[in-house]
């Protein structure tokens, strides 16, 4: 069981980055050694942190998982620069170019967050609490690219948001795990780019 | 070390379905529970064999990994029906035709193979000698695919070689573990239709 500890405030703001800390410890341990590699104890070590730190915070795995679950989806919309979708009176190719320049930053400067990615959603399938979690962190991204392809003329905006997001993370999973060099940002933008025109196509 | 036995001829083409036998345990052992539920002894249970046979088979990690790619390619080649992909000839619509009935059928019947095939290659950034083999085993399908796209009328096959191995690697892996639905046969037909006519337009 775990213990309540009534905490003081400054405890309680050490205690926040204390969790970033043990989840970017988790990712990067989801990216270099996979599920398998990913314990509480190998957290500790892979933070810095006294043994038993992990577990205080995340007390089961499906706790920690959770834990790297959310600080990967805060990381991501990051890089990806969630509200910086274009607007719909933007067109398709500022589309291209803002998918495309995420993707590109998401290969070139956050490789662990994409291996990473792939390991947690795999687990997903394995841990039905873990996917509704999962599922919930992905529908916001999904909700502002929908707004857009529909400004950008899509009538089929389920099927082709599936097969935009499809595309890129097939990119991406191709170039880190399917043995692909990672294309240049221009080839990346050429890629959306050739997709879009193909869906919006009359 | 491993022993080396002389072994008979009846006793040789018994241990090759044997390997079949471990191999298909490994791969749905992957699927089911992850690289964290791949080990030897796991596999002796599922595939009913005694205690020890897996290791007589595949005395490394290395080795039963390898035994679990070839087969994967094996059974995946059955279901893409290679050599089935369409000849220059046949046409654009005949390519998007064939590749949705193979991701369809993958999706709709061989779910455990997408979900091992992940975990594989997500091992594989881990592992250099996996890395090889499983790349070279992706090489043949790459190859007829190339041909099909040049016949077509592509003028970087490289660059749409990848984007559609991208696509439909993304599509399956959204729809296995990314938590959207699996599309219809038609649906995943007028994706490919979208992305090669967007590739091919002029």
């Amino acid at each position: 069981m775990p213990v309540h500890h009534p905490t003081p405030e400054p405890e309680r703001v050490a205690s926040v980055s204390r969790a970033d800390l043990v989840a970017d410890a988790a990712i990067a341990l989801l990216a270099e050694r996979g599920m398998r590699g990913l314990t509480h104890r190998a957290v500790d070590e892979a933070a810095g942190l006294a043994q038993g730190s992990t577990s205080n915070l995340a007390r089961t795995r499906q706790a920690l998982l959770e834990l790297a679950v959310r600080r990967h989806a805060e990381r991501e919309a990051g890089v990806l620069g969630l509200g910086g979708l274009p607007g719909p009176e933007e067109g398709v190719d500022a589309l291209a170019r803002a998918l495309a320049g995420a993707v590109h930053r998401l290969l070139s400067e956050e490789r662990v967050l994409v291996v990473a990615r792939y390991e947690l959603a795999l687990e997903a399938t394995r841990r039905a609490e873990l996917r509704e979690f999962y599922d919930a962190t992905g529908a916001r991204f999904r909700e502002a690219l929908r707004g857009t392809v529909v400004g950008a003329g899509s009538r089929e905006p389920e099927r082709h948001v599936l097969s935009l997001v499809a595309w890129a993370d097939g990119l991406m999973f191709s170039c880190v795990a399917g043995g692909f060099g990672a294309p240049s940002q221009d080839e990346v933008r050429d890629g959306v780019r050739e997709l879009l025109r193909g869906m919006l196509w009359r």
